[in-house]
């Protein structure tokens, strides 16, 4: 694919997500089929004389790696790939999977396995914040959309607004409104969330939110925090879909006592929840709660990256927090789940409604 | 392409070549082309406990690096890369260009200056002496070859052996009949070479012979030596073609005084020549001399890694000398260069006729 869209997406992402300067070292990590891109963004690395380090994965590695790997596999990241990570200066990320199913027959322990063998790595580059994950539109992806590929493009280049003349300065502007709504909700102690078969409260108090301002993640669009570990009680139902660890997961129902998941079930991939949830002592607590208000995006695709931006749902992650909210809650896990307010659904903040059916009321976002 | 061949080269580049142990950090470098020879590798790695750490090349990288590269960024080689090379234990690295001319228009200079720029990488890399390279057959290769992929594939894994049922035997077996070859030219001072408008004299007192037994190269089958740095004398006709640095270069002629490259011509890429020759002191005196043992190779395709293994030739590498050969020639170049002796050809130690017409009296490689 040649677009221009694309070199778009590499200019938002080298100069605007990570700022890479002269001589910095920034590694690009993609699937092979993020071809394109991957040298879209090397070219704007050395344009802007930083130092492009690629990374790429070819298909099948992952299933590779779980099919061949023996215990010591699994203990530690290999040293010299902690020193490359260690000694960089910033990351982009490419999602482009050729199969989002690929690892559907793999046990989920080892994929949690090997979750905690890099989580170490993986906490290190949020910390040095200069980090931006990003998703390259392939066959795979559309499918699991259920959309063509050219239908597909579309969808990811509007929810990235790379149809937008200067789409920096479309990101700067989202995240004022976004401010906005972060200064409300920190003045707020406690959070509410009702709909269909969801009524859970959370306390947010002396929690930061942070402004999912496109620097982190493109598309953005969102606003989170990390509650407070024994706050939640309730009950809530992520109606939309997930695909993740090669499987698809939906129809997920969690119950909550005192910030602790109590009960949970779900209509497909059960198991696969369990064990996410066993992984350790913080996967049942809650790290995160997020806010989505992209617009631009139409309708869940069963990829995280883009549903938890969709505007008109908020999403629970269980796991670990990211430490700039405030959160403290430690887990190997860091697994979002969406819960959709468009219809019949409501958001309020110390009891007064922000937002009803997926429609925020004092706030625009478009 | 599924092939049980791939799956025997895999065996003898983790198991004979860089033999491989647990624990151990394997760099696995080649390109989105060498897919599936680059997973068997892997996956055979994981089998023997040892660590893959794979390097995947995108085709095009290359030309972009020379399009948008700046001055600084040919002055050292990215530390992450450094350093992860040096924290290595083995490399094996698979050539599979999707174009083999690819960097047809690319300045040499920069080439060179690329070159220089990794030269310490690459020594530091043979110093340890566990490395290996390899190809994986590509259209492009095929098609260089002015072959069919399917008879290309063929002819590759005839020269590497893979249709034996165990090539680490076969290969075994040819390193004793080349020792003995080394022996006999360990003894001597001097070697003759004379050919089609070549006639050249070269000592190789007190140097060593190295024999290539496919633990660096697959394919293999060649004795090597650096060659004394000021015996040179004489006129050497390179009637191989060789593509090389995205250009073909043919018809090449070398005249020596004292080991000194004192006139050169070539009939194609005469200017990549003299830019090579050039690119520093060490660029005009002889860094090798190779004979090759293969004669599963029926022809040479201008693959360098197959013609210097062709039976019947000779080839000589201005630049760096590999230091285990006693050889002291410095470069940022090592450019092999093939001579053809399979008619009319003659190949003399200290006056005794060992090779007529590219057949060897006396010694057998099948």
């Amino acid at each position: 694919m040649r677009d221009e869209r694309l070199k778009k997406l590499a200019r938002v992402l080298v100069e605007y997500s990570v700022r890479a300067g002269e001589g910095e070292q920034v590694v690009v990590s993609g699937g092979a089929a993020a071809e394109s891109l991957i040298k879209e963004v090397y070219a704007r690395l050395l344009d802007v004389d930083a130092i492009p380090i690629p990374q790429v994965s070819l298909p099948g590695m992952q299933e590779l790696f779980f099919g061949h790997a023996k215990e010591h596999h699994y203990e530690e990241t290999p040293p010299v790939v902690r020193s490359m990570y260690e000694g960089a200066d910033a990351f982009i990320s490419i999602m482009s999977p050729q199969n989002t199913r690929a690892l559907a027959s793999v046990d989920p322990q080892k994929q949690q396995a090997l979750g905690k063998r890099d989580k170490a790595l993986r906490d290190m580059i949020v910390s040095r914040d200069r980090w931006a994950l990003t998703l390259f539109p392939t066959e795979a992806l559309a499918q699991e959309s259920e959309m063509s590929l050219d239908d597909y493009e579309e969808f990811v280049f509007e929810a990235m607004a790379l149809n937008e003349d200067d789409p920096v300065r479309y990101w700067r502007e989202k995240a004022k409104e976004q401010q906005r709504l972060v200064e409300r909700l920190e003045e707020a102690d406690e959070v509410c969330i009702t709909g269909l078969e969801t009524d859970l409260t959370l306390s947010v108090k002396d929690r930061k939110f942070l402004n999912g301002d496109g620097s982190h993640n493109m598309p953005c669009g969102e606003i989170f925090t990390g509650p407070v570990e024994d706050s939640a009680n309730g009950e809530v139902y992520f109606g939309i879909p997930v695909a993740v660890g090669g499987r698809e997961v939906s129809g997920v129902r969690l119950r909550f006592e005192e910030g602790r998941v109590v009960g949970s079930s779900a209509e497909k991939g059960e198991e696969y929840l369990s064990t996410m949830l066993d992984a350790d002592d913080g996967a049942r607590y809650l790290g995160e709660l997020g806010i989505g208000t992209n617009y631009g995006i139409p309708r869940a695709t069963k990829n995280i990256l883009f549903d938890e931006k969709l505007g008109g749902t908020v999403h629970l992650a269980v796991g670990r927090s990211y430490e700039k909210t405030g959160g403290k809650n430690e887990s190997s896990v860091h697994w979002d789940l969406i819960c959709d307010l468009r219809e019949g659904g409501e958001l309020y903040a110390d009891g007064e409604l922000l937002q009803k059916d997926g429609k925020f009321s004092g706030y625009d976002f478009g």
